[in-house]
């Protein structure tokens, strides 16, 4: 099938846990990942919407992965909650984490959510974005697989190991950015090798260490950090939250784990601050956020990091969202099986 | 004077304190500074040496500085500590935080120390440096002056906002890193300026909106995030955490507070994590992260982010450290009255 499949929200939802229900995934996993795949359609994330659904299904390739885990939770002190997604995937795990993540930054000002042993497919924004949504400040960092070379060096070992970060606001969605500590994601450079176009320079280096615009070299050879040694820094804190400090591997043990499903099974690392508890008086801190967005949006050329996603989500609830053909198809195949 | 002058490391901390007090600070509030300008020239950090001393000191032309202030500490939460540094500098206010901070976050096993404010014109490695010595993992964020762009536009909005952590380790120096969210630190510009040196290209646009190497052109101008968009993302969550989560102001209102002494008064945000409650078992996440730390070394060209600091370290207690004759005549100045 060429050409485009124009599908509603709900059919996207639907279209999403079918395909996961029919290839083995239980209904609480699916659901999780169906909201995680529609909520990247609504905001038009097209790397992390449906163009997903086959690296989902492709990770149960791998005999360790388990597509009916249900997440256990553990309070590991008074403000630090423990989530073993027992090798499922991380969405149900972080949904299962909002409420006593959300309790305990309510309870002591700041909290974190330590999740271990979950399959890593999703953005982080959605999970900040929940936290946000209700009124709290919030940090997510998680490992990947190894793409991307340290500061000076030229062999992958770091993943592109996004962080996030979410600001509440008042009548209006929340604040959110959430960037990988590479220059791209690596579903940008896969997006590129499927439409086959050339990459910018600046993404990445081939096996041979040298730059290159070939998509197909770039995911062979080590994606490059954004911004030089500092983003380099900030993957390699990324390594040290979302692996060493919640017990879990680094980007190149998931590696070692892995058995080219790609698909990349390791921690992730959550904090929530409650505002209200940051000051003596409760009263003004995101009357105060919006006078800063207001000086932002002053200066032309401007935007908030998420806009383009709340633009989107503003159209794509009437309009309905397009994928390609080719992956529709594909999609159907999982059900038809 | 010109050339250099040879100076111990004692002989810096005593010539800072005296230098300090002879201008007005109190015991308290010179011997933090000192501390701190001394770790910095230990540590061949030349921007936050002795370098400053004259910044402190010019601060006080501005009569909203208490030089002598004695910060209060508030319990806002069981997890988050706030002190008042009632318009004094932050280095006290950080000393006295940090037990505070370092016992609540062993008792939750993650807390937030929010700094009000605070006069800053030192870098923030050493906060976060001190609470990992303590076996924590530390964050800290402040914002400055308006300096830096934002993503897409021409003015000066966020301060250089540096963003610090700090990771601890067996047997060495804690792994750290304090990066401003611009391409480079103001003091590296001022330090051109200085010395007669071009800056790079990419670090500042002139108030016409084009690039410069005039390190004077890009002080007047605009200074650069580092990474483009998400550079100036991280500067926007430092603006945010570092003044409307704490109830303290940005950049840009920081500047319509003070009066051209170019000391920002502000607030700072700091969060320690104790690994040990952040797992099931507390053995091995040390161990651990230095597996990560010999495999990026591993790669020829590499290094971690605060060797070039140790490896001063290893040597100036012992070989002292030079500073120029102009700035210790000046220093002697303030001393002489």
């Amino acid at each position: 099938m060429t050409g485009q499949v124009h599908l509603t929200l709900d059919e996207v939802h639907a279209l999403a846990v079918r395909a996961l229900a029919a290839s083995g995934f239980s209904a609480a996993q699916a659901g999780a990942i169906a909201d995680t795949v529609t909520a990247a359609e609504r905001d038009e994330c097209k790397s992390h919407g449906l163009f997903r659904i086959p690296y989902y299904v492709g990770a149960l390739k791998n005999p360790d992965v388990d597509a009916t885990a249900e997440p256990s939770i553990t309070e590991l002190a008074p403000g630090v909650v423990h989530v073993d997604a027992h090798f499922g995937f991380a969405p149900l795990a972080l949904q299962m984490g909002a409420d006593p993540l959300t309790g305990k930054a309510r309870q002591n000002g700041i909290a974190a959510l330590c999740i271990n042993n979950a399959y890593h497919i999703a953005a982080l924004w959605p999970e900040v974005e929940r936290l946000a949504e209700r009124g709290l400040v919030a940090f997510a960092f998680t490992a990947a697989l190894p793409y991307v070379a340290p500061a000076g060096g030229t062999k992958p070992l770091y993943g592109t190991n996004p962080m996030a970060f979410a600001w509440p606001r008042k009548d209006h969605p929340p604040l959110v950015f959430d960037q990988a500590s590479s220059m791209t994601a690596r579903g940008e450079i896969q997006l590129h090798l499927r439409d086959g176009k050339p990459i910018p320079e600046g993404w990445a280096i081939g096996p041979d260490g040298l730059p290159t615009t070939d998509p197909k070299t770039a995911l062979e050879g080590a994606q490059l950090p954004f911004g030089g040694h500092k983003g380099a820094a900030i993957a390699m804190m990324v390594e040290l939250l979302a692996g060493a400090l919640v017990g879990d591997v680094f980007s190149y043990e998931a590696a070692e784990r892995d058995t080219g499903t790609g698909a990349p099974c390791g921690g992730e690392f959550l904090i929530a601050i409650d505002p209200a508890r940051c000051v003596q008086s409760g009263a003004g801190q995101l009357d105060h956020a919006e006078r800063l967005f207001a000086k932002i949006l002053e200066q032309e050329g401007t935007r908030l990091p998420s806009d383009r996603r709340f633009a989107a989500r503003a159209r794509t609830p009437v309009e309905g969202i397009d994928i390609p053909g080719s992956l529709y198809e594909r999609i159907l195949e999982f059900i038809r099986g």
